[in-house]
């Protein structure tokens, strides 16, 4: 009854994440209540997939590549806190991430703020870019 | 006036989240206020729609798929924590979902997190991934 | 410099929103607290637009129409707590919501609950079903 | 390995955000608890952009064009709460953006919220409406 697109979602190889703000304070034990920025990434290709993440920012020039890579048929929550090399992102400072992949993934972007004590979560889906 | 159209929105058939995770923890009375994550379809097609879920992780290989049926001209409201047949889904783990329909329907996300204390809600139309 | 696009982007005639659910409870003064499910509409055309919209249900047949109309260059929040005719919407009860107008509209979709004593705020983008 | 669109996102020139409303009250520190409507944008085209804003409003004709530039490569998080000419913006009042760029841009919309103690964030892409 079904087609077989069951599982092979098409995916983009390009996507924009424009309001990038890693959360100053923290309040709660961590990791669980850590203030984050999460980049949620799905390859639901055959393959592994090379991830390129390019961070812009509002006074300096981009920073980047960061590097990922993807298993076939594997989900990554990664923590923009996590970027390290080249270079750490900073706290508390607005950014702009471009994702790009050499196979079509899904991107989803999320929030999560626990720095007024409670805990405050905001998502949406990062916007494809391909031309 | 109006053209008749009205009811009839096109809907998908293949749908993505890739920023899956239930939280752990849940302060306050349940139902209403335990920790989730919901997935919301809208069946608007004049027949029923046969549905088919699969979790992908980080670590292992994908689960499912889960089966879900959605009458026509109805709404259903369903918790990640729900899923048990083939196996539950695990609290606390990054997952994403892929969910196919065999007609079109519509997907949106949302996740209710009460776990520290105060409530934090997020939320996000599913992207949709048909070639 | 810039085209004359400008104020007069596209829209679309027909949104679905799959994730309704107005909170039951409320804490706070009403109604800057009042836990409700918000209907964000813009009219940038240049004539008024008559909306349509029809509510789904998990366990019954749709509701509706409720009517809006919105004047030209125009914005409206309208709350789903406030559809009263032809039947009021019940709370704590899961809906889907097709929006459907005579003319090219654009539509956002929030949450405000304050159930849990502190705020918690979700919003996305409908999502646009012409066909 | 990787193509060369790396970086080079496609972005859009016009964009629509139906539910701007600045919260009224703020609790905390400012500005970093500030309630506030956020505007993100990423310039990742050669040259520099402007960019109008236009705000709609329920029962007043429309405000603006309110002008932003974006350095080439740079992202920008604005607060509509500091739009100031040609006129303010007014708290706890509804209102629509639409976003109107001469090179292709992408947008984020977000909300912080921090009148009932707690904080609490939305967030959403806004919606793209070239022609």
């Amino acid at each position: 009854m079904h087609d077989n697109t069951v599982n092979k979602p098409g995916g983009r190889k390009l996507w924009v994440i424009p309001g990038g703000h890693i959360p100053l304070h923290t309040n709660g034990p961590e990791p669980e209540f850590t203030s984050r920025d999460t980049l949620s990434i799905l390859n639901c290709c055959e393959q592994m997939v090379i991830i390129q993440i390019t961070i812009f920012y509002a006074h300096r020039e981009p920073a980047g590549p960061y590097f990922l890579t993807l298993a076939p048929k594997r989900a990554c929550h990664t923590w923009f806190n996590d970027f390290i090399f080249p270079e750490a992102l900073p706290l508390d400072t607005d950014y702009a991430a471009v994702v790009s992949a050499d196979s079509p993934i899904i991107v989803q972007f999320s929030r999560q703020d626990t720095g007024s004590a409670a805990n405050a979560l905001a998502g949406s889906m990062a916007f494809y870019a391909d031309e």
